[in-house]
């Protein structure tokens, strides 16, 4: 009898709250037992979402002991900031807690605090959490707990970077990423960044070599080959809801071919059912995505150049944010990753 | 034993049925056995739609007789002109079908070809084919097996006019639909129209009381009311990909009260679940809708003029689409209405 | 010799103010002696806006007095709601004022107070301010000094309406205006309807039955004729940043042909260098007109319904502000109309 | 006296020759005296172009003599591989001539020919034509009678560029350019890629290592420093209509200063008056050049790497295409560059 684990999302009024409304409302094993906030008590989710009019939600306060009685697993996409002073009471009262902050990812606290210029959550807690890059660490994922989800920038970049870095194709300091991303990664709060007229038929550069997503980049490429110079790393609003693309640039050590290439591509994620390699000469964009837990790939070699370019493209409220959640949760549970996740893209 | 369906599509290429492979890929009862092509036989489906590239569906060549052999259901998502000389060899060969197009819509045969300016099908098909929309003749549907799936237009606006015109409140020559697209309900085929550069930024009046959806919505209407008289009817192109509102005006015969027409709303659509009536005071939104089945609705009385407002809101590919066209083959195959259409609207 | 005017701006920094900053930097005879802010005196334009960063202006604060010494003509780009209160000083130190609120349009106080929730400006203002819808009321500007200028759906509306209206040929309780508007109508004031996530491929429904232009639309057609009925105007938002489109319906009194109708347009605009009339069956679409101060029209006739549809299309911001207002500067100084508003649009 | 050159445009149909004809339309000392097409002879431009209804140009035939009898300079806005064969007829008639399309920019014919896959042009006309990169370039413009008009990504590319070049201070082999653009930069002819509903939410690399502005863009380079390697450089098409942005990542030879870097910039265009440096810290976005000739470019320098990231953007219709041919004509004219184009972007 399937008898389904019983879920809390806190924080479910953002944008990334309500991606995993969506998506855990058609999970076979999950199911929602409730909805947290700290600043809303009492607001009827429906009320301030519309298109989930036939829900009927209620926000309920965030009382860690009566929420490890109540639900078996905790995804907390609430802010950077919040997430660390919240979080560890969820840890410590047993709770299962997948974490979609960034607050959890750096290991050092001072790294933290120099690139999100926020106080760090205490050193125990960023040991303790295990960096869900499903793909990479699905076994860590497995025996841990308590899972602090990858950015949406690093998941699109290191799901790009890996092959490449592991196998030490390239020289060490040659990393440039440009990465560009639709504004609902901005998330629901207001600014004039993000206000209609401004950002409408824009293209906007930003945080140039400031994204606090640049040290959990260069953690994760360390830890695969400790040579791994800091890399160069910029993101761009573009006039779209949804998509991340990031485009990878990198100097090949010594000569390769394409067809080297791609097949070092196909191998690495043979066995991951959400990456999706490009054939030779073809690329991803990012509506091809749309919706669902898929990274697609293209790989370049150009002769010229001895570059290689790899591009990379996710929904980045899915695999981005909740969908890669929910597959952490997943392989936590000990259920198959693709779970509930086996969508087809929302095209065109 | 979950012994599933088997299920084909002709014109799997288009937009219309690229959105059933996605509504049919998690249906619990239906499995997709094959795609049917006539122009485009042997080519695969991925290589046309990246975002399918996971899925191996190769173009078969439509033959009634052995498609008869092979899948229970055809949905053909053919053009108009297409299907009414392909869809009468299917039904003939003894498969249930539901028609996209808007070949077998109308009863007669001159008015099909007065607003199509095409040959219609012939009469005997035209009187078999049932017309499915789905809230209002889900029993003439679930005795048939040959169904017209709607337009997009007529399901947004029929299901804004039915309370009111069945009810008898509003003067019958009164009716005037103000309505607007997203540019994917153009469909696949190139044009200046659907030219990115044209269309982006822009809101275009087209098709000006010449819209062949009018004599569709009028036949049902004077259904409902033969003393209906003909409406007015315009279609606006919106520059966003999905979705679609009609804005209706009517003529309230008497003194009448929000609180009332409220009422009716609520009672007419009780038992529909993908009809979502907002709160009084309260207005949908397309995007409220996206990617889902729901049609949502807000009401209006104005008592300086006497006159009634409706929205309704649908995703144009969905409930004025594909996703009807599976609430159909639903209902004709004895599930419950709401079978692999329950899923929550893309937000945002 | 080529005296310029000197011209000052009060609410430079909102989307009608940096319109007519572009506006007047390119006219022959206007010259932008100064800009005003009462509450960003002493920051520079350019900090705010990055496109007009090669411009040095600084914001002045607000001196009735000083500003009469120092410039002959103001344009008041200020809310509803301010204007009422700052413009009565303007006009009493002798300023030529060109308002763009809606403050000093409608003139009676209660209605004012009715539809804009707000205090009215005094009785005597209001009178005083002629309303500059420039087409239809030159000879009013002409010999004023004080002008109210039009709301951005009015100008797009009456414009429509006038021909028919004037010429009595429509029934006079028949008007239905569906009225549609690019996100820049909302202004640069932040808020969650014109957050990029929420307004992007959406198309909302707002102020149903409750515009404020409602009252300004129907004060001037029934000066037009005393007979006309309560209108209903809807208003939309539309995901484009500007542009708006006026549907508008009305029954004819009696049979009339689509050659008289679009005879009556020809003849009623012949001398209005900024209205283009469409041939018969051809519409306009917003783009048509972005950027430019044109009000371009078409006309249909439905005998089916014997219902006329007018649609109109101007860009807001132009024509339905800055650029109308820089036309009523123009008659009120004694220039021709057009001075240095006879661009073409920024097409595509 | 002023009597103004007269002006013919050949190719006035594509969207540089609409832009053109916008441009020049409110330019002092040019007159359009005819519109040239060889295949669309006899049409009305505002048949196909509703925005121009108020002008009444018809489209005549290509016969080089008459031309040169009928106008003092040609603007040939026609496609690659057309302008190859027809500008040289152009130019030996005598006529002075700014060809906007690639056909005349690569000074060897091979090299056309392996990235166009066209034939070239004859090797004598390639050298008469001067490459029009205005602010690089102006002395021999104006020596010139047949300007090679510059790419769109060329543009924004080499502006950006040409200060670090020049100076030597990067790695020669260390510059790549990740480039964006708006959809009209692929033109009027109708594709998948820019059809609407495809391009719309969407963002798409293409021509990887493979677009044909490669070698344009090393051919300058080269001019400026023979050390210059092969550059890496990519496109994406964006979301939006129009508007361009290079970010440009280039490795320092030495340690620098962004004070440096930011007094290099200013300096290197302080009598550009198209050029506008940002403020350290601050970057430019494609919409604050929108409609205008301008081309905005902020400069960062990141110690960590060691890395500088230019970042320029412009309209690539004005800057990238007809603005700064008709700044060019300028030049060559002996008129200001400036003249009949110092409008501001039109914003939001």
């Amino acid at each position: 009898m399937n008898k389904k684990s019983k879920i809390g999302i806190v924080g479910a009024t953002g944008y990334g709250g309500i991606e995993l409304i969506r998506l855990l409302s058609s999970h076979p094993h999950f199911h929602i037992y409730s909805v947290y906030s700290s600043s809303q008590e009492g607001t009827m989710i429906k009320d301030i979402y519309p298109h989930l009019s036939h829900e009927s939600w209620r926000l309920q306060d965030i009382d860690p002991n009566r929420m490890a009685q109540e639900v078996d697993l905790v995804f907390t996409a609430t802010p950077s900031g919040i997430s660390s002073r919240l979080v560890p009471g969820l840890v410590d009262a047993g709770l299962k807690v997948v974490d979609l902050s960034g607050d959890f990812r750096l290991k050092e606290e001072d790294l933290y605090e120099q690139w999100y210029q926020k106080p760090s959550a205490k050193k125990s807690y960023l040991h303790q959490a295990v960096y869900g890059l499903s793909e990479w660490f699905a076994e860590e994922v497995k025996e841990s707990s308590f899972i602090a989800n990858p950015g949406c920038y690093p998941t699109a970049t290191l799901l790009a970077l890996a092959p490449l870095v592991k196998s030490r194709l390239i020289e060490e300091d040659s990393v440039i990423v440009d990465a560009k991303s639709g504004v609902s990664g901005a998330g629901k709060g207001l600014s004039s960044v993000t206000h209609y007229a401004e950002a409408n038929e824009n293209l906007k550069i930003y945080k140039v070599n400031q994204h606090q997503h640049i040290p959990e980049i260069e953690q994760v490429l360390k830890g695969w080959n400790e040579n791994i110079q800091p890399i160069t790393f910029n993101t761009h609003l573009v006039p779209m809801t949804r998509g991340i693309m990031s485009t990878v640039y990198a100097r090949a050590k010594d000569r390769m071919t394409l067809e080297d290439l791609y097949a070092l591509y196909l191998e690495s994620y043979k066995a991951a059912p959400f990456v999706r390699i490009r054939e030779k000469g073809k690329f991803p964009s990012t509506k091809e995505v749309c919706g669902s837990n898929y990274c697609d790939i293209g790989v370049a070699f150009d002769e010229r150049t001895n570059r290689i370019t790899i591009v990379s493209v996710i929904d980045n409220l899915v695999k981005g944010a909740a969908g890669q959640a929910v597959q952490n949760a997943n392989i936590m549970m000990g259920y198959e990753q693709q779970t509930g996740l086996n969508f087809i893209p929302v095209y065109p």
